[in-house]
């Protein structure tokens, strides 16, 4: 029982030493020194680094994964919509580190690079069916290569929200970041498909969208 | 002259390196012995790596700024927006180690970012312009909101999509990415705009569209 907590308690002070310095600026020793353990009890629970990220991934694959279900029984409703993007926001932001150099943590760790490849694709076809479920459900008129186009350029714009924020407002603290981050990339998403939305849904997602943006730090105007 | 041989082969070396490894993986004791060089004389150039990659940036916001030049005394037309789309996705290529982990380059040198922040906010303004002069062109019907979002969508898109590639097929050579990166990078960018398409454009942008597309590695179909 003691074990477990140390073990959690080591997850959590990775997660916050990552997201705000950088996982290449954190070694675990950092990690320890925080957390007024010896390196010799750190290592008890996590071989290196790399087992502590790949952990620290597990967690962020679940949120993800648990954020893009589908409703049962029922079609896709445009408040379905905007749980997906809170969630998927939310979770980027939370494991932000992640996104950061990705590439580096892939080529690091064969088992990371297996699981994050099936993830993108798993995202990228939730999102396929949740942009045929607004099809369907009368939201959006769009043909399957603009679906999957939308699904795409939402999936990169996602992921990579956190890092174009950041370098816009590095200066900022990341508590001003947090929830601009999140309400306006919800903004930026409902942007790529507005073009799509039928006269119906256009009634109902105006007002949302306008709920959602929130100016950017250093906004260019038209 | 020698010296400035050796300085453009330390340049171009490192560009190499950089993009082949992740600047993070790279010393500068890397690169002199790539050009079978000393340390000493690398230092005699440059007084560190982070100088090596201001003087790389220097290189790259060139060529994005001349790309991104307006033509004078006539209107936009398509095939300008084409080498506008190749000309950046070029650039984002050949110096595509910057965008891998940019935070971190950001927060290691206070002029490096002065300088990007500047150019990303120089890309807007002239996104802007250039969407505004497709849509006084009568290529486009957007509002001045639609015409930011588009904007800001190109630009987070075009600076992620490398790393977005590279995810999805960080195992095949970098010969095999180059051109299916560039070309499938102009679709992607084109099916943002593709919605606010006029009907004399349409007719335009769609074989150019069909020219370009080319699938991603292991694509998820709709």
């Amino acid at each position: 029982m003691g074990k477990l907590k140390t073990r959690d308690r080591i997850l959590q002070t990775s997660l916050v030493l990552f997201n705000a310095k950088g996982e290449r600026n954190v070694t675990t020793n950092h990690i320890a020194a925080e957390l007024a353990i010896s390196p010799g009890n750190l290592y008890y629970h996590f071989r290196n680094k790399q087992q502590i990220i790949f952990e620290l991934y597990v967690g962020y694959e679940e949120e993800i994964k648990s954020t893009l279900q589908l409703p049962e029984g029922r079609g896709l409703t445009l408040e379905d919509k905007r749980g997906y993007l809170e969630g998927i926001f939310d979770g980027m932001w939370r494991y932000r580190f992640l996104h950061r150099d990705i590439e580096h943590m892939l080529a690091s760790d064969p088992e990371l690079r297996k699981r994050y490849s099936e993830l993108a694709r798993y995202s990228l076809q939730r999102g396929n069916a949740i942009f045929q479920g607004l099809v369907g459900a009368g939201y959006l008129k769009a043909t399957p290569e603009e679906v999957s186009a939308l699904s795409a350029n939402s999936w990169i714009i996602m992921t990579s929200w956190v890092g174009f924020l950041r370098t816009l407002a590095l200066d900022d603290a990341d508590e001003n970041l947090t929830s601009m981050m999140i309400k306006r990339g919800v903004y930026q998403i409902m942007t790529l498909e507005r073009a799509f939305l039928t006269e119906f849904a256009r009634k109902q997602v105006e007002p949302m969208m306008d709920e959602f943006f929130t100016p950017l730090p250093r906004e260019v105007e038209v």
